[in-house]
């Protein structure tokens, strides 16, 4: 496991409703669909992410006798209700888009299909899972179309929403197709490479800096990148010229310097030359602060001489848009269709597939969504994961879900691929499920 | 523990830095400050959240045996520093402002004094945990204060950022304020009031929708709030006036409603007019959907009858700040005071402390940011918390820091306290301070 494994992860509504499925019996099948309701003004695609940790939810969900025990105490429950929960388990069917998989508004990147109560306890932490990945896989991939061929890292541990969060962050960066990250617990975890040097307290704590780089050096000989911005970016960049036969006399080379404020643009232009000048044209810039796609976009569209980037707060919070609109909605129960007709809220109901159509080469031409009884030309996205509560595949390799991303990626037509302008794939209805909404809204409920 | 425990949960570069300060054997004090280094553009004041974590989090770090074989293994760190680190505890102290408390910027709201590796080992953590609570207590903050008198709920579980998110922000949002969370397992480690009845799926798991009612409010006769925009929202407060004396008869009361989609002002007036009509006037109504301090503030000044709100996404990933630039740096090392003089990052070096001077009736007049050898006028606000790595205070009470935020939030000024318009506290640098910094800056490093 490595995310919180508690049942009562959960909105209080979900166990106050199973109580009434409960004394009803109402245990029949019920569908849902997690999905986009639309997209973020900054966003033309999303890219899928958080499967993995949604079927280990799934899988191990059960309520442990400290949380019976309270639930039992708090005042809200009756015991036949909490002896039902002691029983609880997820034996319930999951469809699913790859992790890695692009998509847009409406479409389902999960359907689950269980007894009404199991179903419906899941909801809360099902998009709380689900969410975050895909909102921080998006906001990557974002980043790396906007940076083809540079070494991208996170860096956004610290300003991340908790420790669960920073995990995952890397894990989503990670797939998108960042380089690594540097929080070592997602290392340890998700086998993803790690990156890191030092940071200006370690300048500090020396008297002068040409000693925290040389000592620093000697330590790590192997992975020798410098923070060079601590006083003077450019003086610094002098120190390592002066300071680099030494080491080199020692066997060691100045792998790179690393700048982290000022005009990054200007700085990393200045450093390149006195680094050059100097017989230090292999050492590479590292570049960090405050970047997201945007900055990395006019980074580089100015030619600015940097070999990678940390991408830290504005990836792990993605600032520019922190929510997705994901929502999680009853589409059938005891084998008949339904749907909320919620002003600005409507879904489309019933057990729905995607349908992707592509040009001959893979590009993205059109979806359409449509009942699974009613296919579509294209490929059908949605993929039985789990039935009875048990995965149907082995555990991906995040390798194989990253070269999934890439394909994806290059995949998107140019204007969805644009940082700045936005634009939208089309997704069209297909007929017969049009033909269920306007019959389902002619119902009285 | 209410948090993940790992030691490794933190940037690769501090162990890099821990290595080099062993090897060099720098385990001199050190003085580290956390503090913000300016507000978002909407947000004039900030409320301290998360020591408590915070704090658990120092007592109980140390590296697992399954944590230093991997350090063992990977690659990176040689056999005598990872045995150091198997010993590895902080013994250090902590002074702190205690939560609950409103703050500004470069303010420091905790300050830790330890041998330099272990200052060090512990930024990236501090500041997530931290970082995070402080974040949405403060956003919360401006919902309380946009909606004085009225219930707020944390509805935001599902698109908080993962687990822990969830979780503290509904402990964040309970001090600053807040009524309760319907998140459970908040409810249950933190002993917060929770609040939940039903989703919309329950109505649509019904062929009608009066059915779906009267069966919820059967089997939770004592906490009878329904939903009731599934469908057409005032013909489901008619409804509920015709199953009104039914319910009656057999002693159940229906509490209220609550009201999740289109222009909540309108429906409201709409719905309260049906209700107290039919002679449901004690019945309240709850709103929900897309909120925060804006649209609360809008609703409330329309008079819309609305006695509660449900916040969510908006609160739990505090949508329109979703970051605090709060950081970490050094300020002392060895006995001698450290400035980062990186441009627009540049630090007030040295041990120092937070002077808060206010009139007779309490409202906060001025700070004065010092040097703690030189005290200023008003009352310090950084508070010894922690000594030799154990807490000199008992745990406070969520309920005691609640108080003082109520207390603190009352004292702000009335520009601080307006949600639209950008005002800042003054946050005066005493003079020994500015003598300090340009002392250092003249300084050859």
């Amino acid at each position: 496991m490595t995310t919180t494994p508690s049942a009562l992860l959960t909105d209080l509504y979900q166990l106050t409703m199973l109580q009434t499925y409960f004394a009803e019996g109402m245990q029949e099948t019920a569908v849902f669909d997690l999905f986009a309701r639309r997209l973020p003004p900054t966003r033309n695609f999303l890219l899928a992410a958080g499967l993995h940790q949604a079927l280990e939810y799934l899988e191990n969900l059960r309520f442990t006798a400290e949380e019976l025990d309270w639930l039992m105490n708090c005042g809200r429950f009756d015991s036949r209700f909490v002896n039902f929960l002691a029983e609880f388990r997820f034996t319930g069917a999951v469809h699913a888009l790859p992790e890695g998989t692009v998509f847009f508004a409406n479409e389902p990147i999960l359907r689950i299909t269980a007894p009404l109560p199991q179903a419906q306890l899941v909801e809360s932490r099902l998009i709380n899972l689900i969410h975050f990945q895909t909102l921080i896989a998006s906001k990557a991939a974002r980043c790396v179309l906007a940076a083809p061929g540079k070494l991208l890292v996170d860096f956004g541990m610290r300003r991340a929403h908790g420790a669960e969060a920073a995990l995952l962050a890397a894990r989503a960066a990670y797939l998108a197709g960042f380089g690594g990250t540097a929080t070592v617990l997602a290392g340890m975890r998700f086998g993803i490479p790690l990156f890191g040097t030092m940071a200006h307290s370690l300048i500090q704590a020396h008297d002068r800096e040409e000693d925290a780089f040389e000592h620093f050096a000697a330590v790590q000989p192997d992975n020798v990148v410098l923070l060079i911005d601590t006083y003077d970016t450019e003086a610094a960049a002098r120190k390592l010229i002066a300071l680099a036969p030494r080491l080199q006399a020692r066997g060691i080379a100045i792998k790179g310097v690393r700048i982290d404020s000022g005009d990054l643009a200007d700085h990393a232009r200045q450093v390149r030359r006195i680094l050059d000048a100097g017989g230090l044209r292999q050492a590479t810039i590292f570049g960090s602060g405050d970047l997201d796609e945007y900055r990395l976009r006019e980074l580089l569209a100015s030619g600015t001489p940097i070999d990678g980037f940390g991408v830290g707060t504005r990836l792990d919070a993605s600032t520019d848009a922190p929510i997705l609109e994901l929502v999680y909605k009853l589409q059938e129960y005891a084998g008949k269709p339904r749907r909320k007709r919620s002003e600005g809220k409507a879904t489309w109901p019933g057990r729905k597939q995607v349908y992707r159509q592509t040009t001959a080469d893979g590009a993205f031409t059109a979806d359409w969504l449509s009942l699974e009884t009613h296919p579509q030309p294209g490929e059908p996205l949605l993929q039985p994961v789990m039935r009875n509560g048990r995965r149907l595949l082995a555990q991906e390799s995040l390798d194989a879900i990253r070269r999934r991303a890439e394909t994806q990626l290059a995949a998107l037509p140019p204007a969805l691929r644009d940082h700045q302008t936005p634009a939208s794939h089309p997704v069209h209805i297909a007929p017969e499920l049009r033909e269920l909404a306007t019959q389902l809204d002619s119902e009285r409920h």
